[in-house]
């Protein structure tokens, strides 16, 4: 690469944290003593199916921006009956969106994320809130140098804004940071505004089989986990 | 206390940070190699003597926010012909104003962060921008949550805003969240948006005895530094 990279700007559903079995895990944990038995995995893909539809209110202006942790209540609320949980109490409606806050990090993340801060700069680049941003990393032991993304920006990925409210957090132009996501309408995003671009194979994201397993379009660099990519950055 | 605390805010210039000695040594290692020989804390206290005033022209209205690098160097530009540098090159100006992004922690800090994070989040809620707040704290190890302040606020401290905006962003009711500062001024302002207060005794802040010793209105905690901060909170 022409220019040093300084900054590394991560997404993180999908990218570092695998959320389909977390939020299994934390919905059967919440409800099946509760006496509900359903397909958790299922329900997993139901409320992340909601994601970008809620997201689009707020990226196309129809509505001001809010917290993801707002528009997850607000997806959570609406796939509920789909599920027979009409009936589930607000305070359990309000623990069960927490779930968001108890990802678990695919195995490589920490130690790459270390290898990766001795010399670049490193913050997330997500769509999630600050607070659950700042609940994953304390989860995960994620070395952030700064929380940045969505909050920040006030409004969502991938419009052009948020990515470039990052570099200008940092003081540095574009063409200084790397975006690194498992999702190439991520990455085209960020290249369209100048950034460079790192893939993450995570084939398995939403489910076996159902996820990037190679970036669509080229890309900077093709990683298959972030150790390699610290590797591939020499770090 | 009634309410657990959960977040702490960190005021850093003063608090954490020794600037007057670092602008100081940094002024003199960039100058004096050139031939400029003049009172190095002097100098230091004529920057920082500007502070206030170029931050109420934001406060006030007068101009939008701009990032305290900005005003920094709108300060330098200021008092460099009263030292007999108003010849000073673009690329020197340039270089001496980040020399606020290489400022050195007083000797209990780290420590005492590091300790009070086991139990409480952690965030500088300081008027200086992002990347000053990165880089002092990968050059003095502060694990910091998150990088709240000013920047994310878009106005400067103790505007209410930009207090309120920090619990904000952790979500937090300001009761939950406690002010550490060495300048009652700050806890004054934090604690009329309902947060709780912490004094840190810096009695040389300014040079020898002139600093605060001791808040000068009543405050939730006084302390002699962070580790007695961490005693005291029982982290």
């Amino acid at each position: 690469m022409a220019v040093a990279v300084k900054a590394l700007f991560f997404d993180v559903f999908g990218t570092l944290v695998d959320w389909r079995s977390s939020i299994a895990r934390e919905a059967k944990a919440l409800l099946e003593p509760k006496g509900h038995a359903l397909d958790w995995l299922g329900f997993a893909d139901a409320w992340r199916g909601e994601y970008q539809g809620a997201m689009d209110e707020v990226r196309s202006g129809r509505i001001g921006f809010r917290k993801l942790d707002v528009l997850h209540r607000r997806n959570l609320d609406l796939i509920l009956p789909r599920f027979g949980l009409a009936g589930l109490g607000e305070q359990e409606r309000q623990n069960l969106n927490l779930a968001w806050h108890r990802l678990d990090a695919w195995p490589d993340v920490s130690r790459g994320l270390h290898r990766l801060k001795r010399r670049h700069m490193l913050a997330p680049l997500s769509n999630g809130n600050i607070s659950l941003m700042v609940d994953l990393a304390r989860r995960n032991d994620f070395p952030w140098d700064a929380v940045l993304g969505a909050e920040i920006a006030r409004d969502y990925k991938p419009k052009p804004g948020v990515y470039l409210a990052a570099a200008e957090a940092f003081d540095l132009p574009p063409a200084e940071c790397m975006m690194v996501a498992a999702h190439t309408f991520d990455l085209k995003a960020a290249a369209a505004v100048g950034m460079r671009t790192a893939h993450v194979a995570r084939p398995n994201e939403r489910g076996p089989g159902k996820g990037e397993a190679a970036p669509a379009e080229p890309v900077d660099i093709a990683a298959g986990n972030l150790e390699d990519l610290a590797q591939k950055l020499g770090a």
